[in-house]
Order: C-alpha cells, then sequence, then structure tokens
C-alpha cells in the first residue's frame, strides 16, 4: 500500500524544501516504500487537522497517521523490521537521537540565519505574510536584518560542521559503511538550503559536500531530481 | 589478565583527572575488566616510547599495546563481544563517532576556556612549565586571559550542551536503556573540571547534571570515589 505524506512545497507545487519533510522522503526510500505527496502550505493548517497537529511532515499508512520526521522514522523501523534498517538496533537509535538533536538545535539555526530571507521568496504567496511575521517573531528583528552578512559569517557555519567532518573522514557515510537514519537527518536539513535558495552554504572540496554529493546521488537521484530555486 | 594503563596523575598521584582516561576507564569498567593504571605525567613521553607515540590513555593488554581512548573502545569491544556491549553493533559504533567528534571538537573546547588555569595548580610541579607554555601557543594567550570571564561565559557553555540535554529528555542514558560508549564520552569529559577543578560547569537543576549524579554511581561509585582538587 502506497503511503502518503503531507510535504511543504513553495509558490511552485514542485519546490519541496522542508529540512524534515527529506529526512521522512530518504527515510521512506531507505525502506523501499512507495510515497505519494501531497503539497501543503504553512496556512493549510485544516488540512493536516486529522492528524492532530500542524506541521508537515505528515504520514497517513493505511489507517495509522503518524506526524514529526523522528517519530515516522521510529514508526517505519517497527512497521518493517525486516528491510534495510535505518538506526542498526536500540543502541543505534539512542546514538542517532544525538546526532537529531544537535540537527535540529545547531545545524537548523545555523542555516536559518543563512536563508531565512530566501525562503520568502519561494513560499506560497498566501503564506507570505505568515511565513515572514512568525519568523520575525522568532528571531527578534526582520528577515532582512538576519540574513545581512552572510557572504561573511557563512565561515562560521563551515565551521560548526566540525564534528560531521570529522566523522566523514572515517567512514563513508555516517551510518557506517551504509547510509543509516542519520545521513538522512543531515543529509534533509541541507536540502533546505539547496532547494529554496541559491546561496551555496558548503566549499566544493569539502568532504561534506563530497558526501551530499553521494547522498544526492541515492534512490535513483531522489534528492538531486528534486527542483530547486 | 589485568590490564594496564597509563593514567595522567596531577601533583597528587591520586588526581586523575584526564577526560580521554577516564572514558578509557569507564569503558573498561562497562566491560568488566581489571584495570591497574600506572599515573604518568606530561613531560613522561619517554614513559610511553614503547607505544610509538607520546599521548594517554595507553593500555597494555598482554602484548598487546593500544593508544588513543576511542581506538581502545574499539579494542575492547572487538576483544571481548560476548560482554556487555560498549556500541550495540556497527551502526551503533557509527553513530557515536558523531558523539566523539561533538565532544572533542565542541565541548572539550568550551571546559578548556573554563578551566585550563586551574589545571596548572593541579599537575606536578614538573609539569607546569611545559603544560603553560604549550597551552598558552594553543590558546594564542596567557591562561589566566583565557580563563578570565568565565563567571559569565559559563552560560554559553551550559547552552552548547542542549543535544545532550534534549537526548536525556528522551531517555535515561546516551545509550538508550542502559548506558553505552557515548555516555562515557560524555561523562569523560565532564570528569576533566569536576576531579581538577572547583569551579562547577553544570547547575544543579540541570538534566545533564541528574545524569551525572547517576554515571557517578556506576560501577560501586568508581567516578564519584575520584579524588577531586
Amino acid at each position: 500500500m502506497t503511503i502518503v505524506m503531507h510535504d511543504l512545497a513553495g509558490a511552485d507545487p514542485a519546490l519541496r524544501f522542508s529540512p524534515y519533510c527529506w529526512r521522512t522522503r530518504m527515510a521512506l526510500a531507505h525502506k523501499g516504500l512507495m510515497v505519494e505527496t501531497i503539497p501543503w502550505r504553512f496556512t493549510e493548517k485544516d488540512a493536516l487537522a486529522f492528524s492532530g497537529q500542524g506541521r508537515v511532515p505528515v504520514i497517513r499508512d493505511g489507517d495509522r497517521v503518524v506526524s514529526d520526521s523522528w517519530a515516522i522514522a521510529e514508526y517505519l523501523e517497527d512497521r518493517d523490521p525486516d528491510r534495510p534498517s535505518l538506526f542498526g538496533g536500540a543502541t543505534g537509535l539512542a546514538h542517532a537521537r544525538f546526532v537529531n538533536a544537535w540537527a535540529d538545535g545547531v545545524m537548523m539555526g545555523g542555516i536559518a540565519r543563512l536563508i531565512v530571507r530566501d525562503l520568502l521568496d519561494v513560499v506560497a504567496p498566501r503564506d507570505q505574510a505568515y511565513f515572514r511575521e512568525s519568523r520575525e517573531a522568532r528571531f527578534g528583528m526582520t528577515l532582512e536584518q538576519v540574513q545581512a552578512g552572510r557572504e561573511t559569517r557563512v565561515a562560521e557555519f563551515r565551521a560548526s560542521l566540525l564534528p560531521v567532518r570529522v566523522v566523514l573522514g572515517k567512514q563513508a557515510w555516517l551510518g557506517g559503511e551504509t547510509p543509516s537514519y542519520a545521513d538522512y537527518i543531515m543529509f534533509g536539513s541541507l536540502q533546505w538550503p539547496r532547494c529554496a535558495s541559491r546561496f551555496e552554504l558548503l566549499e566544493a572540496d569539502d568532504p561534506v559536500a563530497r558526501w551530499r554529493e553521494r547522498m544526492l546521488d541515492l534512490f535513483d537521484g531522489l534528492g538531486r531530481k528534486a527542483k530547486t530555486a
């Protein structure tokens, strides 16, 4: 049975740039599961009412509804334990939580401060006022002010990726010899700026950029085929 | 057979404060292995010549010599696969590398900037000149300058522990339902300031501090019995 997923879309319905939805897309592909995505915009809270909350990703799997990218990854692992594992067991899952917490608590904020004004140019017209207002409230300044000076500040962001770079100096994937959900957490986070902005966050010779190239090739180029701004 | 470990000691040979040696002590205890520690000082490079390098921890296990805390953890896991696992399999190990890289690349530097001058007061007299010179070269300023203002800067360090705090809000240990090497990485790092300095890095009601209390109780209070400055 095909899983249905609500996926954040831009003014162009083909533009899919949610970092959390990308984590889920990759996790579904890892499990070899078919997915049908439904484009969703920030202001369409009603369309998610069935899930009891207002954010994507949300998946519907027959009668089951699961929201939140981490909860979905756990759900998929339990659903199909005999398909390739996302976590490699209970300890692998426990350790992946740290990767997830670091990505959400450090990396995502770092990316937002470099591209948040660009996002305004790709969100649907009906989402623009909501997007500006909610994000400016969060940052306590205008989107333009948040993004200002990124050409110099990007060096700081690149430096913050040190732990990722160190790991990729030791092994091909964050998951070791094969990609795991840890790879999808980081990759999903990086698909956000890659799809929604033209500002390049990574230097081409960065091991993180070279790993991202390999990530883009996975699953018949699922990530690479994605529409970009 | 008892494993022998060279362990950094202070002027007081009972004061053991190396964050990397603590990771190894905890990993050995997790595997239920006996260890005999040999106090070692920074300037005793000759005493480690047998290991082909100049840093601790170094363990000698019969004819085998292994240095570097991460390499030792991998060695112990391979040596006794039937004893409690440190990593929970290949993916757990791969994910733990990220925890290790984050601790080494972010957390350790954050701790050093809060206590490096205090360390000078506990190292052996013969190590003091070496310690001051090598660390001042690394930081490009005096130890006193590095440590200055820590009463206000400690807030920044506490904030940097967010990913640890988030994970401990979801599960009892970084390893999930039981401690894993990820716990020993973090705990070892925190034993460094706890043993070598009287400056308290954690607020008592921080979930990280509460987890540290539980870590201190493991293995008959191995960490709690440690001598402090």
